[in-house]
């Protein structure tokens, strides 16, 4: 029979594993991309900071929600966020890694992490809908301080940054107006592509 | 004239730097050693689970302590557990760092991020005890699923690891008992050498 401490521990020896999931974002130095382990935590330490100035959101559950957010990926591997065919087929992944996963825990802490993956993914709560806002910042802030790097090497074009990143809005309009000043600027700059005109008239 | 959002963004995009000061510890798999971004996020998942057994520790506070405790290494570098002169010098290097990484941000938040570190570092509080127990464990939990790769590098034996853990105790003797028995378990299983015998008679 396994104790509560040995069922954590297991846990804790498994997540260690999105230590090497990797992303499409580069680190500012443009080194390497990044792993998922580290972006969780570089977005924990990001919501401590943005999170408290957005009145009625709890920052303690915006942070529980974003260091386990990701864990899905272990199994599930991480889905680029410009990938339409991926995230069809995400879901259905992830649901089946987030049963493996949380389920290695003692019964209520497996219900506790469960809930609180369901509450980001449903982005319904003002402390979900503030989480997932800034995990759509992040990567902004990653590309654009690249120059770049991850648009160019996918082409992604303004448009498609605007669809994909509007929800930012939804989270802090103060964010947004700041993520749309640095879509403008990536534009401006180069960095980002205008959307192409398929119509053919300039 | 730089907006607190324009301060916090400079803050977030320093930090990003943490992903790349290397520890002594390896992934559970051995593929490399981990670096300290993916430890402070693999920590804070462990006392999200962890903390709540033990009474009157409010887990937030740690949780908080934890994201931002070895921000300073950016400029100090790690400094590695056994290491004795290292240690002797890391005080100055690492007060150093934190002067110049939390003034990054706006003012009320430096203080509350330098009050962090601060109450970290002094292991006074319940909260900062069972933090500093915890960065105990973890290399303890990397070294022993490694079969000791880190000690049997740079040559420690049981007797440095029991000093150097033993404030695993203080922070909660479930975790320390836990200790013990791994630390055991890696003498007899040849994964941690016993200590030397220095006056000859064995």
């Amino acid at each position: 029979m396994k104790t509560d401490l040995n069922k954590q521990i297991d846990f804790i020896l498994e997540i260690d594993k999105l230590k090497q999931v990797k992303r499409r974002s580069y680190l500012i130095n443009e080194a390497r991309t990044e792993n998922t382990a580290e972006h969780s935590w570089h977005i924990a330490v990001a919501a401590m900071l943005l999170a408290p100035s957005k009145e009625g959101v709890d920052v303690f559950q915006v942070i529980k929600m974003l260091l386990i957010h990701d864990i899905v990926e272990i199994d599930a591997g991480d889905t680029f966020l410009y990938d339409e065919a991926g995230t069809a087929a995400k879901e259905e992944r992830e649901i089946k890694a987030a049963d493996r996963l949380f389920n290695l825990l003692p019964d209520q802490q497996a219900q506790e992490f469960r809930d609180l993956w369901d509450e980001f993914e449903e982005r319904a709560t003002p402390e979900a809908k503030f989480a997932r806002g800034l995990d759509r910042f992040m990567p902004l802030l990653h590309n654009y301080f690249t120059q770049g790097k991850t648009w160019q090497e996918h082409g992604i074009t303004e448009d498609k940054v605007y669809k994909h990143n509007k929800i930012i809005d939804d989270a802090s309009p103060e964010l947004w107006q700041q993520a749309q000043s640095l879509i403008r600027s990536a534009v401006d700059k180069g960095y980002l592509d205008e959307a192409k005109n398929e119509s053919g008239h300039e």
